[in-house]
Formats: structure tokens, C-alpha cells, sequence
């Protein structure tokens, strides 16, 4: 008698977007004659810049030939890309070599991924509010208990709130956790860690002898020159740490797939030698993983070129354009607004304490506009709402004239 | 102090590639003036077919325009490319709805990750020989014991034995069993199920509330008209069977990375309701991936054209005229060989009874020729080798004339 895995049952409701969509298709039935603005989901928008197109098309036309054609490929990823992406670090002072780093088809499967090598009894961290794969992978797999509706928590999970007093980044955790899962810039909130509050988690981390597990997805939406855009920037996080990062943002690359993880040699845990992570890493992506697509892998090998990177600046220098536009227009209102210098995401705090599904239902309902409640990525994302800076600059525009115009405040 | 997932630890040594590259990359070392001749390892080495190159240079071109540009596409793939599948199998018989089709990256990452749906306690069946990720999979997830290495077996997986006693296709097991694996045209032996023997496994499943997890990833390379070419062609198997798929060896797309997993809405499980495993693999797919690339997905769609499905069957025509070379040639020496008719591999019976790491080395030492070791598979693999029918036909002819004119027997 095959049964299910049981902790699929433990899983709050569905996921965020599909709610969303469910009550924008509820709108446009009852107002037919209406557009939707939307800035809602962290989806890009823009074509994918010439040089990459090339290194695509090139990507393709070498399968046509038997001289070129290529099978299976290593599941680490082309060596020539992990050289480049070793380069990429490098030029920003991070020294990585070429077997810490696997190539994958995205952050969010490595994310989701990550905690596979690792034993069910680890104490998980989360920044509260976070992406949810961070939490929903470990509930699937078995590391905590059931979900308590009155907290929005999860039992055996240690959550740890970010909001305006903290500038959206917690202090280290007060008691022993083991993998401890840090986004920056964040998701949803657009707060980039400092490297000081980098270093406390790091020293927080070899203290207790827990990994830190972070996304840096957005990195290349930092223009701060002081802000970290790898936590191996800072020292010691190669005892403790595990990056993972992908090309969605900085190269529109959401539908084309990549990213990569990067393991360090020297990180250990209790019990185990230095590279032991490493190799485990590398024995679950041997085992569940067969490479990223060779034609995906020759587009990202463009993206890593002079050219490549120059284009790929200019496509998030588009994006933040957006969020300049977005974060003026809610503040000539008034409102309060978090994100959006360092990060594509503006992390809004809803007007008069609303809360979050209420203001998503208002916003629609005088506006057109839709935008990301704040509490579908954690209960203290309660008495926010998140708006994302990808879009076609009209559509940014005249969403933001909407709101201006049409938001009863 | 976090720790790792001791199950990993369990592993039996390593790959079985690995192994075969070390002890090639040895000979070779002390043969310098020797070139290797390789019938190894089931990697497709012809171009990917016009039409299919055309779709995806056509997925290329599509990220290049605003107009056509996407971002993130549904995680279970395409309605369009679902579409084409659901005719696919319509084609032959077989009625599935588009929601019991999931996209993804390929049959490896589908056959490892599709026991994350089950609990820990399903006790698992597989064909002995099998290809590795069955059981891997299922080790790293805790759902066994120790590996035995005088038995090559690990402690709790049910090993179903296939050998030229019983065709290379196993009777159904006589006790309990969960979760069940079967390869056809089986990966390595090259046998394929028959009907009566499909229908004798959906009815153990049926009766012991059990699932069968159908790999179906060389079904295309099946000629014979009476075998079929998916499990749901037998009666009963929506209510006990998943399948997976993928273009790899069908359409050359092993790099490029497209397969699918059938997951009827009819199937269930002890204690859950029609259509909730459909879901569950659905929420899995939604928190751990992606999508596949829209690139391939465009390049799959071209496959599934009338023009591309005949291209295709040109390149599986190929392949198993190189089998038919190397099944002659095998014979006319006398050797004992199965498979290659209705699958791209051969199953050799060592000679004399060596065992098969023994002939892997006679092979090389006296041919050049390196294959794979049966015993590799799975201890019922002992005194068989596998030998790949993808190579470029002039190093199959000079693979198979080497071992004509040199194999001492």
C-alpha cells in the first residue's frame, strides 16, 4: 500500500500568485470594462540583449553539426562558464575556484534544493517576511510541524522578522538554529544587508556551527558601492556559507533558466571534513540533475562578456528607472515606501494599517493596479504590500499615474 | 551545529562513469599510441534534426523582440507543447488531458525526484539490472538500509532480478512491495515488456494498492508493432502508473534537456483521494522548479510536427541500424547477445563467465573498445556488459571490425 509523503499536508493553502490571479480573474469579471496594471509578480519583461541573443542563436546552430554537436554535458556545468563566472567573483575581489561552483537551471530549484544534503533535525532560520520556497521545501521535507493559522508560523521553524525598526534585517538569532537562509537584496523587501550585518551572522554562524544559505539573486541590483554583492566579500563566510544566484534578473534569463550555487571547499559542519559539503552537493546534482541546457549555457557564456555585462548593466539600469518612477509616485502621496535604490522591489507600508489582502483589494478596486500582498510572504509581511519594478516603462507609468490620479488615501 | 544527511554516506562508492573514465584515462596513460574506440556511455552524438533546430532558433529569436518575449511560463510546461503531447499519445491510443502532463528538464531529474511525493516508508521494488537513480534516489531520502557489499544489495529495497532465465523481465514480486520501478525498453538490458508482462505488474499494483513509476525514456527505439510504447496502452494503468519521458534519445536532446511525467488524475494512494498525487506533483514541480526552458520547449514543440516526429524516427532509425552492426558482429564471433532490436543497447554475456569488470578490461586491453560493465546496473548485472548503439556509424564499424580482429576468445 504506497502512501504519500505526509508533509505535503502540512502546507498553508496554496501559493501566493495563484490567490492573486484567482481575485484579479474575479475583478475583470466584475468590471469588464477595466485594464489590469499590474505590478505585481517579479517577472521581467524585456527582451534579452543582442550579444546574448547571439550567444543563443550560437548555442543552437553548434547542435546542428555533427563537428560541433554536443550530448550530455558535465552536471556541474561547462567548464569554460564556471571559468567565467570564477573571473565574474574575481573581479570583485571573491577568489572561488572552478569546483565550487554548479551550474544548475535556476535559484529556485537550488533553493529549494539546498536543504536535501543536509539531516532532517537542522534548526531552519528565515527572514520574516521571505520567498516561500525557503520555508515550503523544508515543511516538504519533514523539518517542522504544523502550520498554526492565529501566528502564520510554522512549529519548529525560527523566524526572524524584518521591518522598519530593524531596516528590514534581523539581529542574529537568540538561540541555536542550523541553516539559516538570508536573501539580499531581499525578496520582497528590497533591503540589502550591510556587510557589518553580513559579518554578525557569518561570526553568529561559525560560532554555532551553522551554514548560512544565501540568495543573492539580486546582487546586481546594488549601486551602492559599499553594499556586499556576494557574502564572500566578507571574511569567514567561506567556513559558513553557501551563495546561490542566477541570470533571471540581471540578464532576463526568467523563462531561459540558469543559475548556480557555489559551495566552498572549506565549508564544514559537525562531523564532517572540510569539502564534504562540496561533494555532497555535487553527488545530489550527479543524482536529480543532468546539466543545464548546452544552448542556455553558450547564452550565459555571452553574458559574461565585456559586451555581455555592459548589456545586462543596462537592462537593470532600466528596471531601476522603474522603481525610481514607482518610489516617487508613492512618496509625492505620502506614503511610506522601503527598496527600491538597491533592489527592484519596493516594500510599501500599507496607508492607515491596513491590512495587507484589504489594501490589495483596494488598490485594484480604485486603480486597476495589481501589486503583491505583503503577508503572503510571511506574517510579518502583515501591513505591507510589495510592488515590482519589472514591467514595460508605459505600463510602470501609467501605473503609477493611476495611482496618483485614483487612490483614495 | 548543523550536520548533513547521513544517508548520503550509505552510497556505495561512486558513479559507475566515473569509474569507467578513471580506468580509461589509466590505459591510455599506459598505451599512449592506442585511441579508444567508446561503446560506452548512452549519449547521443548525431545533430539535432533541421525542422527541430529551426523551433529552436525560433525560441531564440522569439526573447529578442518585446513583442515575444517571456519571463516565467507555467512550471508544468507550455499549454501549447502539452497539447502536442496529449496528440502525441492520442496518436497511439492512449486519451491523457493536458493537467496530467508535467514538463520538465528531463527523465533523470523526473525518475529522482518523484519519490519525494511518497512517504519514507514505501518499500521500494526495482528491476536488477537498473539504471542508478532508482535506488540512489531512494538512499539519499532515507527509504533504505546499509549497503551489503557482499550481496551488492542495500538492506530494504525489494530487487527484482532480470536475467536470460526470465527474459531480462521480472515476475511480480511475491510480497508487499510499494513503489515500483520498470525501464522498458529497459536501460541497461535492452529488453522490452510485453503487454501480458505490463498487465501482470497493473495487477499486482492494483491489488497491493501499489505504484508503478514507468520510465519509458527509449519507448521510440520499439519497432514491434505488438510491444507497447506506453503503459497507459494497458488497461488499469491510470489507476496504478506514472511515466516518464523525455526527447533525449528520441530527438538528440540529451544536452538540451526536455522531458515530461505522466501523473494520471485517476491514480491514488492509500488513504488519499483521486487526483490528489496529480496535485502533489504539481506542488512539487511549483516549489522546486521552474520550468523548463522556453527555448527548448519551442525546439520540443518542432519535434512534435508531423515534419519533426519523421526526422526524428530517422535519427532512431540510425541508431538502430548501428545496433544491428554491432549485434552481427557480436554473433558471427559467437558471443551471446540481447537486446539492440527493439532498444539502442546491447547485453552482452561475457564469455566463459568472466565477470564483467574482468571483460571490461580484456575489452579494452585486446580492442581499444570501452563499454559498460553490467554488474554496474546491479549485482544481477555480474557476467553481462552493456554496449551503446549511439556513436557516429564509422565509429561503430571500427569499434565492432576491432573487436572482430582482435578479442581473443
Amino acid at each position: 500500500m504506497a502512501h504519500i509523503n505526509e508533509h505535503y499536508r502540512k502546507l498553508s493553502a496554496g501559493y501566493l500568485f495563484p490567490e492573486i490571479a484567482r481575485r484579479s480573474q474575479a475583478f475583470l469579471k466584475s468590471h469588464p470594462d477595466r485594464k489590469l496594471l499590474k505590478l505585481g509578480i517579479g517577472n521581467t519583461t524585456e527582451p534579452i540583449t543582442p550579444s546574448v541573443i547571439e550567444g543563443l542563436h550560437r548555442g543552437v546552430e553548434k547542435l546542428a553539426s555533427p563537428a560541433t554537436y554536443t550530448g550530455y554535458g558535465d552536471e556541474q556545468g561547462q567548464e569554460e562558464l564556471r571559468k567565467a563566472l570564477c573571473d565574474f567573483y574575481a573581479a570583485r575581489g571573491v577568489k572561488l575556484a572552478i569546483d565550487e561552483f554548479f551550474i544548475s537551471d535556476g535559484a529556485k530549484p537550488d533553493s529549494g534544493n539546498i536543504q536535501s544534503i543536509f539531516g532532517l533535525d537542522n534548526i531552519v532560520a528565515v527572514q520574516d517576511p521571505a520567498y516561500p520556497v525557503y520555508v515550503d521545501s523544508n515543511v516538504i521535507s519533514g523539518r517542522t510541524g504544523a502550520y498554526d493559522k492565529a501566528s502564520g508560523r510554522y512549529e519548529g521553524i525560527y523566524y526572524m522578522p524584518c521591518n522598519s525598526e530593524n531596516g528590514f534585517f534581523p539581529e542574529v538569532p537568540d538561540a541555536k538554529v542550523d541553516l539559516i537562509y538570508l536573501c539580499s537584496p531581499n525578496n520582497p523587501t528590497g533591503a540589502v544587508a550591510t556587510r557589518e550585518q553580513l559579518a554578525a551572522f557569518i561570526d553568529y554562524a561559525i560560532k554555532n556551527k551553522a551554514i548560512i544559505i544565501y540568495d543573492a539573486s539580486y546582487a546586481e541590483y546594488i549601486s551602492e558601492a559599499a553594499l556586499p554583492k556576494s557574502i564572500f566579500e566578507i571574511e569567514g563566510a567561506k567556513k559558513c556559507a553557501i551563495e546561490i544566484n542566477s541570470l533571471s534578473k540581471f540578464s532576463g534569463f526568467t523563462g531561459v533558466r540558469l543559475g548556480w550555487s557555489i559551495v566552498p571547499k572549506e565549508l564544514t559542519v559537525e562531523g564532517s571534513e572540510a569539502g564534504e559539503l562540496n561533494s555532497l552537493w555535487n553527488r545530489r546534482q550527479c543524482t536529480f540533475f543532468n546539466g543545464a541546457s548546452n544552448i542556455v549555457q553558450e547564452g550565459a557564456l555571452a553574458v559574461f562578456s565585456p559586451k555581455g555585462i555592459e548589456e545586462s548593466n543596462k537592462l537593470v539600469a532600466y528596471y531601476m528607472e522603474n522603481a525610481r518612477i514607482i518610489r516617487e509616485g508613492l512618496q509625492s502621496l505620502g506614503l511610506t515606501v522601503f527598496g527600491g535604490d538597491n533592489a527592484p522591489y519596493l516594500w510599501l507600508q500599507t496607508p492607515g494599517g491596513m491590512s495587507s489582502w484589504d489594501f490589495f483589494d483596494k488598490l485594484i478596486e480604485e486603480t486597476n493596479v495589481v501589486g503583491t500582498p505583503g503577508s503572503g510572504f510571511g506574517p510579518a509581511g502583515e501591513g505591507y504590500f510589495r510592488l515590482s519594478a519589472f514591467g514595460h516603462r508605459d505600463d510602470i507609468i501609467r501605473a503609477v499615474e493611476s495611482i496618483k490620479s485614483n487612490l483614495k488615501l
